[in-house]
């Protein structure tokens, strides 16, 4: 296949980039300078070695040596680590990283479970939380799990697979599983809001 | 001004019509049988001989007769009184009367209160506002005032003069002032959602 | 039923309004004085008094007096009367007028014909054209007929339908049947037109 | 910089992404195999010796070897050279190809003039447009030139700019330099087009 099209349907499958817009990145590229090029595609075959996936949390970050192996939250002993927030995608980390509103740590799914998924431990790292969890618990650790996906069909399942297959060790260890508060947010009107919300808006109001 | 011109303009006054569609209204109605017209016209001219404000919460409602002052729910013995939720218009009212997850009173303050506006007393209903808590409060009727407008800065504005003007009876009375919980709602996606709504997501987790 | 839920539905038949908007409007109308709704209650129950249908183009026009039946249009004697521009809607005639390009005479048709239509001549003022174009044409007045419908597939339709029922008086008054120029329009750009309208836009070069 | 934030940066700057995307690709390529980034990277870096730039045309195309200078149309015998058709971008010409409509010859401006640009002679290829112009007249093959730049204010004003630049050679040597045909286009609905549609569209019916 010709380079142009090789490259416009590689781009074609970068999130969100249908084959239009991913020929414009083409004709983009070959109006640049050589140098950029070489940059992007160093960049990009470089990226691997330079990033690392925490073995603890799952996030990806940048290592510094190729010894590291904690990224910069699960190394930080100020983090409270008797709180476990689970999230689904590194983004997600990251934008409450960004708002400051938490202190505890973090565990990275890497996906969510769709609903009838068959084989649903597939989806999401759920053997490599499971293991953080037991390991936590049995020093002591671990008080809360908050359970922090996205308020879609998507995520309202990954959080009651994730309740199922957690119940057990938190019974044990008497550690408290919650959820993210439901109610209005910034730029609820009340005229368009669902039932649901409503509901939850009123039993949580204070 | 001739006719279709004088029904454009006159159109034109209705929210979210343009000059363009009021236009369109007039030729559809320039289609229609002069019956449906004369039915439309009636039912305008009729519209505030049918429809009474109730003279407790101030909602529209449909008078069977002329000596009927309150709204169904007013009347109905069954509604809560001790719980007084505060609402900006009719729609909003309406709305959470559909959703069905609120059994107290209401109270339709018909309008907001702009940031910064001159003489907020004027916005809303807000002398009859304080008539109607003195009076139920004096009857040792009213527990809790749930303050339930849109969280947009008008809203939010409502909210606090709200608090403003009713501390002092409701400090007297020992009545609750609450406000709908602050949270994630339907098909919030976490990796989008503001500071504010993280932070009382993460304080009302349950 | 009671008067906001029928003037609800009254309003939803309107073009382009939803329930909602329609009970916005009814909640509008609540809101404004009883000389606001008197009046619009007045001018739409005299709307059809005061506006006739043009007895030669059929377009809606303000009557200065009950015997007036032409519109300005065709009561002006320096509009060309060898050229009648055939239209769907009102609208579009407004719209043309507006531009001030043409200076001919007007046909509007009050409709389109539908693809697979059953009976074409009963969505169109058919046999009120082909009179209007036979006497004009006896007295030799008529020279050219535009024919302006949309660019979609129902206006295409209507244009070839009225192609084949004008084709016979056409070729014996010798009258030339005509389309609008086809080609690239304002805002249109090369990356995204239609292969017809580049077909179009190359044979009409100039 | 850390790689992750470096590669967000340089797909930040690629054709309508914006920093929130550009990152979401970052976490698309880290979550794909090294095989996809070594492939993606090495094309990338490949992308200019694998495609060259027609040397009389000036339009991106796949080399078949190191001496390959024109591209397919160019080195075609059977486009017919009296006919050249200007466009501002590669996707202009690739989309007219597409089409089918054109048999004659292109040439790819690289660009289109601002209006009030300072030197619109470095903003396209003036002076290779301008020497093939002359070389290919001076053979006594050129007809027609045929300005295809979209009908937006920067469209028009890159035709007005070549009308100039062109009108002292194409009249020495009687060629005629055309626009692309404007009148309605597919979609086109009367009540909505612009005067300048209107107008062009009756100027050219037929």
């Amino acid at each position: 296949m010709d380079p142009i099209n090789k490259l416009t349907e590689l781009f074609s499958e970068f999130p969100g980039i249908g084959p239009r817009q991913a020929k414009r990145f083409v004709y983009y590229l070959l109006r640049h300078n050589t140098g950029f090029l070489n940059e992007l595609s160093e960049n990009i075959s470089d990226l691997k070695k330079a990033i690392g996936t925490c073995s603890i949390c799952f996030q990806y970050f940048q290592k510094k040596n190729t010894q590291q192996t904690l990224c910069a939250i699960c190394a930080d002993n100020h983090r409270d680590q008797t709180e476990l927030m689970i999230v689904s995608h590194d983004v997600d980390l990251e934008h409450i990283e960004k708002s400051g509103v938490y202190k505890g740590t973090y565990f990275v799914l890497g996906g969510v479970v769709p609903i009838l998924a068959p084989k649903p431990e597939d989806r999401i790292r759920s053997r490599e939380l499971l293991a953080l969890i037991k390991s936590r618990a049995e020093k002591g650790l671990l008080k809360e799990i908050i359970l922090a996906m996205n308020v879609t069909p998507e995520g309202e399942n990954t959080e009651q697979y994730l309740e199922k297959i957690l119940t057990t060790i938190a019974t044990q260890h008497s550690i408290k599983i919650s959820h993210l508060g439901r109610g209005i947010s910034t730029g609820t009107e009340i005229e368009y809001s669902d039932k649901e919300t409503l509901k939850n808006a009123l039993q949580n109001r204070k």
